[in-house]
C-alpha cells in the first residue's frame, strides 16, 4: 500500500468510528426524548452493543499497524498538516483506549451504573454514610484507569487531559487562584449593594405553548438552524448530535420562563458549535469539537454574553412582549436586565448566577484534585466542603444531599470534567475581548438585532477550526495570548457595575 | 467446541444481527417522525453502513461453518426442535444471503432507489413511457436474484417464498380463483341492494385533538401496551419495532376521522403481534413473526373482525360519543356501521373495501406472476391492468397514474408480495373459525368490551408461537385444517348480507 492509500484507509476505519457515535447519538436522544417507558432493556442491548463495537473498532490493531507505517513511511513529512493533526489524534485515542484493559473498562462501567444508583438513594435518604463507600470504589476504579492511561502523570492531570488537552493541574490551579481573588470581592459588592432587583417578575405565570414560541424565536435569532435541528423536551436540558442533526432539548415549568429561555441559549450556544464545524472535516478525528471547555464557552457565549447583556434586551424585549402578550407588558429593559443578572451567593451550582457559578466550580477543582492525590479521603469530603462553601461563597450548608451530594459527575466517575464548565467563561471572555478588535460596533449590532457578523466570527475563529489545535494553542491563533482569566473579571467588573451601579 | 458450545456461538452471532435489526428500526422511525428535514444525508450514511455491517454478518463463513459444524455433528439430534427450528431458519437465511452477489445486492438497491425516484415523477407527469423502462431494468435485476437464490424454481415462487414461506404461486392461484368466484357475487349484491349507506357523516370535522384521544381510546382498547409503544404521527402510518418497543404511526385529516382511526386498529394489530412474540425466544430467529402474512392476518383481524363489526360499534358506539362530543351525537350504530362497511368498487387499493380489497390483490397477483414467466411484457401492463379492473371490479381505468402506477411496490423491486395482502384475510377469517370453537360467545364479548379473551386466545395461537412454523403448518396447527378461503368468504357474506339486508 502506498502511504495514501493507508492512510486512507486509516480514516474510512475512523469515519466508522465517528458513524457509529451519530447513531450512539440518535439512540440516546431517543433513550430521553421519546423511548416507550418499558423499551428500557431493549435499548440497554443496544447501546451495550454498539459500545462493545466502538471499543473493539477503536482498539483495533489494524489502526496501530496503519499508524506505524505511515508515520515512519519516508515520505510521511510530505503530508499536510490537516492530515498530521489527523494523525495525532487517531494516535492519541487509539493508545489510551488500548492502554485500558478492557475488564477494567466494563468494570467501570458497571461501578459507575452501581455509584450513581445508591447515590440516588442516599440523596432521597439524605444519607452520606450509605454514598460513602461506592463513591470510594468508583474513585478508586478512576485512579486505576488514570494510571493505565499514563503511569508518569498525577492521575487528576491524565482525566483532565481527556476532557480539556493540554491543561495541567497546575496551570488550573493558578487560572482558579487569579479567578477567586477577582470574584469574592466583586460578588461582596453585589450582594452589599443597596441596588437589589426585583426578582418577582420572573416568576409570572407564563403558557407552555407561550414558551415554545420563545424557544423557536431565540433559536433563530442566534442563527441556531432548526432545519437541521429540533427542540424537544426533556428532564435536563441537552445537546446532542453533529453537523447536519444537531438536537436541542429544554424543559418547560409554568412559573420560570427564565429557565427554558437560558436553557434553549444554552444548548443552541452548543449547537451552533456542531452545526458549522468544517464541512472539509467532516467524519474525521479533525472534524470533532476541540474540547469541552471550547465547547462550554460557546453555550455560555450566547447565554450570557450576548443572552444576559442589556444590549440584547433592548432588542429583544419588544419582541419577547409581543409573544407574551399581556403577561410581561409592564416591564422595563433594566429592571428585567437587572433581574435576570442577579448575583446571589447559593448552595446549588446549576441554578447558580453567572458571578457566583465559576465559585462553585472552583471548589469542585480543589476537591476533586486533592481527592485524587490523596490529601483528602472520602470520609472527610462533607466537611472540606461545607468548610469551601462558608469560606468562598459564605453560606452554610446543614445538608449534604444540597452539598457534597448535588451533582451526579462523580458518582459516574466523571473527575477532572468540572473545570472545563470555568474555563468556558475564561475562555470566551477572552474571545470576546479578540472579538472587539474586530466588531467595534459589537454592542450596537446586538442593539439592532444584527447578531449575525457576531455569529459569523465564532464560527471563522472557533467552529470552523474544529479539532485542528488542542485549546491553549487555538486560544493563542485566536486572541493572539496566552489563556488569561482577567478577561473574565473585567468583563464582569464593567457588566456588573453598570447593572448594580456601583 | 462441544455441541452446545457451537450452538451458543452461532446464536450469540445471530443475536447480534437482530440487535442491528432493532436499531435500524429506531433509525427509520426517527427519519419518518423527528429527524429534522436536512438530516438526510447523515442518515443515509447510518443506513447504509448499518445494512453494510448487517451483511457482513449474515454471511460471514463462521455462521457456514458452524452450521455445517452442528448440522453433521453426531448429538445432534439430542437438540430440541426449537433449536433445531433455528438451525433451519439460520440456515435459509445464510443460503440465501450468500448466494446472491454482493454487487448484485447493491445494483438492486441503487435501481430501486432509481425507479422509485422516475416513478414519483412519471406519476406526477402522468407518463408511463417514463416509468418503463426503469420498471424493466427493476424487474430483470429482481429475476436475476431469484435465478442465483434458486435457479430450479420459477422466480415468482422464490420471491413469494421469502415473504411466505411454503407458498407457491400454483397454491395462490388456486386460492384466489376460489377467492374471486366468491367475492365477484357477494360485490354486486351489495352495489345493487336499494339499501345504501349514508356515508356523508363520516366526513364530518373532527378536531384532531379528538381524533388522538379516539387513537389512545382504542389503543389500549384492544391491549395495545402504550408503556412498550407510542402513537406518532408520519404521512404513511406503519408500525415498527420488537417487543418491549414497538411504535405505530398514524396521519390525521379532519374530515376523515376514519382514516386515523382504522390505522391505528390496523397498526395496532400488527403491533400487538411484535408484543406479544414469546419471551423465551426473544433475540433469536424463531423468536420473529412467521411471515408477512400471518403479520397481515392480525392488522386485519383487530381493524375488520374486530374493528368494523356490528357487536364492536355496539360497545364503542358511547364511548366514541363521549370523546366526540357534540359531533356525532345523533348517529345511530346501524347507520354508522353500515357507512365503515360500504361496499364499492374503486381503482385505488389503499382505500378500498374490505370486500373488494382482495380484487385487488388479486389482480396486481395475476399480473405479477406473468410478468415474472415473461407471459405479458412491461409493455403490455397497463393494457392488462385496465382490463382486468374492468372485468374484475367494473371500474374503467382511464388514467395510469389511478391504474398501474398507483402502487410503488413494483418500483421497489417488492415482487411476489402482494398476495400477503390477500391471505391475511384468508387467514384470519379461518382463525376466527378456530376461535369460535373455544369462544362460543365471542360475540358477546365484544359486545361488553371483554377483548381480553379474544386478543389471548390471538396471542395463544399465533403470537407465542413465533417462527416455529412456517405458515401453511402454523394454520394446520391453529384450525386443524389446510389453509382455505372458504371461511373468508363465508364470513364476508354472512356480515354483508346482515348489514346490506339481502
Amino acid at each position: 500500500m502506498s502511504l495514501k492509500e493507508s492512510y486512507n484507509k486509516l480514516t474510512s476505519l475512523i469515519e466508522e468510528t465517528l458513524l457509529i457515535g451519530t447513531i450512539q447519538n440518535i439512540l440516546n436522544w431517543d433513550f430521553e426524548t421519546y423511548m416507550p417507558p418499558k423499551g428500557v432493556e431493549q435499548r440497554a442491548k443496544q447501546f451495550a452493543y454498539l459500545a462493545k463495537v466502538a471499543h473493539e473498532k477503536t482498539t483495533d490493531p489494524i489502526i496501530g499497524n496503519l499508524l506505524k507505517t505511515i508515520m515512519e513511511h519516508p515520505e510521511y513529512r510530505t503530508l499536510t498538516d490537516i492530515e498530521k493533526r489527523n494523525l495525532y489524534l487517531i494516535k492519541r485515542e487509539y493508545d489510551k483506549e488500548t492502554r485500558v484493559p478492557s475488564e477494567l473498562v466494563a468494570e467501570i462501567a458497571a461501578q459507575s451504573a452501581k455509584t450513581i444508583q445508591v447515590w440516588k438513594e442516599a440523596k432521597k435518604e439524605k444519607n452520606y454514610l450509605l454514598y460513602k463507600p461506592e463513591l470510594n470504589k468508583i474513585l478508586a476504579l478512576t485512579k486505576k484507569r488514570a494510571h493505565y492511561i499514563n503511569p508518569n502523570l498525577e492521575p487528576f492531570d491524565v482525566l483532565l487531559d481527556e476532557f480539556e488537552p493540554g491543561m495541567t493541574s497546575d496551570i488550573i490551579t493558578k487560572l482558579f487562584n487569579e479567578l477567586k481573588a477577582g470574584l469574592i470581592p466583586l460578588i461582596e459588592k453585589c450582594i452589599t449593594s443597596s441596588n437589589q432587583p426585583d426578582i418577582s417578575l420572573l416568576k409570572r405565570n407564563c403558557p407552555i405553548e407561550i414558551q415554545k414560541r420563545l424557544s423557536t424565536s431565540i433559536a433563530s435569532i442566534v442563527n441556531y438552524d432548526l432545519e437541521r435541528g429540533s427542540i424537544d423536551e426533556t428532564e435536563h436540558p441537552f445537546t446532542t448530535g453533529y453537523y447536519d442533526d444537531v438536537r436541542i432539548t429544554t424543559h418547560y415549568y409554568e412559573n420560570d420562563f427564565v429557565d427554558s429561555f437560558y436553557s434553549v441559549m444554552h444548548e443552541a450556544g452548543h449547537a451552533l458549535y456542531e452545526q458549522n464545524l468544517n464541512r472539509d472535516f467532516l467524519y474525521t478525528s479533525v472534524g470533532n469539537y476541540c474540547s469541552l471547555g471550547i465547547h462550554e464557552s460557546q453555550s455560555r457565549f450566547i447565554e450570557n454574553i450576548l443572552g444576559r447583556s442589556p444590549e440584547f434586551w433592548e432588542y429583544y424585549l419588544p419582541i419577547f412582549k409581543k409573544i407574551t402578550g399581556e403577561i410581561f407588558s409592564d416591564v422595563k429593559t433594566h429592571s428585567l436586565v437587572h433581574a435576570l443578572n442577579r448575583v446571589i451567593p447559593s448552595k446549588i451550582r446549576v441554578t447558580a448566577d453567572e458571578v457566583t457559578y465559576c465559585l462553585h466550580i472552583i471548589i469542585r477543582f480543589e476537591i476533586e484534585r486533592d481527592l485524587l492525590t490523596g490529601k483528602i479521603s472520602v470520609d472527610e469530603l462533607p466537611s472540606v466542603w461545607n468548610r469551601k462553601y462558608k469560606d468562598y461563597l459564605g453560606v452554610d450548608i446543614e445538608d449534604n444531599t444540597e452539598g457534597v451530594m448535588q451533582d451526579t459527575h462523580w458518582a459516574g466517575g466523571a473527575f477532572g470534567y468540572f473545570p472545563t464548565y470555568a474555563l468556558g467563561n475564561i475562555y470566551n471572555a477572552q474571545m470576546l475581548n479578540a472579538m472587539l478588535k474586530d466588531l467595534s460596533n459589537f454592542k450596537e449590532l446586538i442593539k439592532t438585532g444584527q447578531l449575525s457578523p457576531i455569529i459569523n466570527w465564532m464560527i471563522e475563529k472557533v467552529h470552523k477550526p474544529a479539532n485542528m489545535y488542542d485549546p491553549p494553542e487555538l486560544m493563542k491563533r485566536i486572541t493572539g495570548e496566552e489563556i488569561n482569566p482577567k478577561y473574565f473579571i473585567q468583563y464582569l467588573e464593567k457588566k456588573y457595575s453598570k447593572i448594580y451601579g456601583f
